[in-house]
């Protein structure tokens, strides 16, 4: 039975990189769960998804799509950034990972985080990093993370 | 006389962007400073800065140059984040900042780290972040930022 519960949750939460029409399936009103993201037009929407597919692998948008709902319930972000630190070696960066609220304890956060893990591996990045709340820490250690530094912000608005 | 020799200071250590002579300069040997920077060819310095620098403003390396020694004496990079999130937003990342052990007290850090936050500004950024070690939060404090979150880091080598 929990076999089948698990090949039936595969089948429904299907995970993959963003496509221009997941502003269709709620991907903003995700997002404002986590975070100011005020209405952006078709437009806006679809200008800033050109600017960063052109990044190629260097930019990746993962999300989860509940099948059955046509919603988007959770994503999260990976860029690669290239440095001339060991030997021009390069470091992903994960960003804004958020979870649908109806969609939590069904480990979707992880899925998301090792999909941009795995990612930033086999993209050759010696390590994968990111920023977030105390609140978070032992969801991300469940990833394979492990605390190192603190982060500082300037703001500018 | 106090004015003399700010004026003095600023014409021997010259803020700019990094140019790809700057290799013979000691750049990379100022990087070994900061953290594992193996030996790099000049082919894969090349190769790298010409990436870097397809980025165009998105990615910026800020050096300070002793023009009196023609040597690299402090650094920092930033790069330029697009989101979907704060209205499309971008926030800006600095990455990298290191001074010279022989040129410390002279507020080079200063000079690179306002750099790269008034990089960050003027390319309409909302906020600029960086991690860093609890030693450097008093330095980054006196450059305007606060503390906000943890850092998370995953190795894979």
């Amino acid at each position: 039975m929990e076999s089948n519960t698990a090949s039936s949750d595969e089948q429904r939460y299907q995970v993959r990189k963003l496509e221009i029409t997941d502003k269709n399936k709620g991907f903003m009103e995700l997002l404002q769960q986590l975070t100011v993201c005020d209405f952006v037009t078709d437009e806006e929407f679809q200008t800033r998804f050109e600017e960063l597919k052109s990044y190629g692998d260097d930019h990746v948008i993962c999300v989860i799509e509940d099948v059955h709902l046509s919603r988007i319930v959770a994503t999260g972000s990976v860029f690669i950034e290239k440095k001339f630190i060991r030997n021009c070696g390069k470091v992903g960066h994960i960003e804004d990972v958020v979870v649908d609220s109806s969609a939590r304890g069904m480990r979707l956060g992880k899925k998301v985080a090792d999909f941009l893990a795995d990612h930033a591996r086999l993209s050759g990045c010696y390590k994968v990093i990111l920023d977030c709340s105390d609140d978070n820490k032992a969801f991300y250690e469940k990833c394979g993370f492990k605390q190192k530094e603190i982060q500082m912000v300037k703001y500018f608005i």
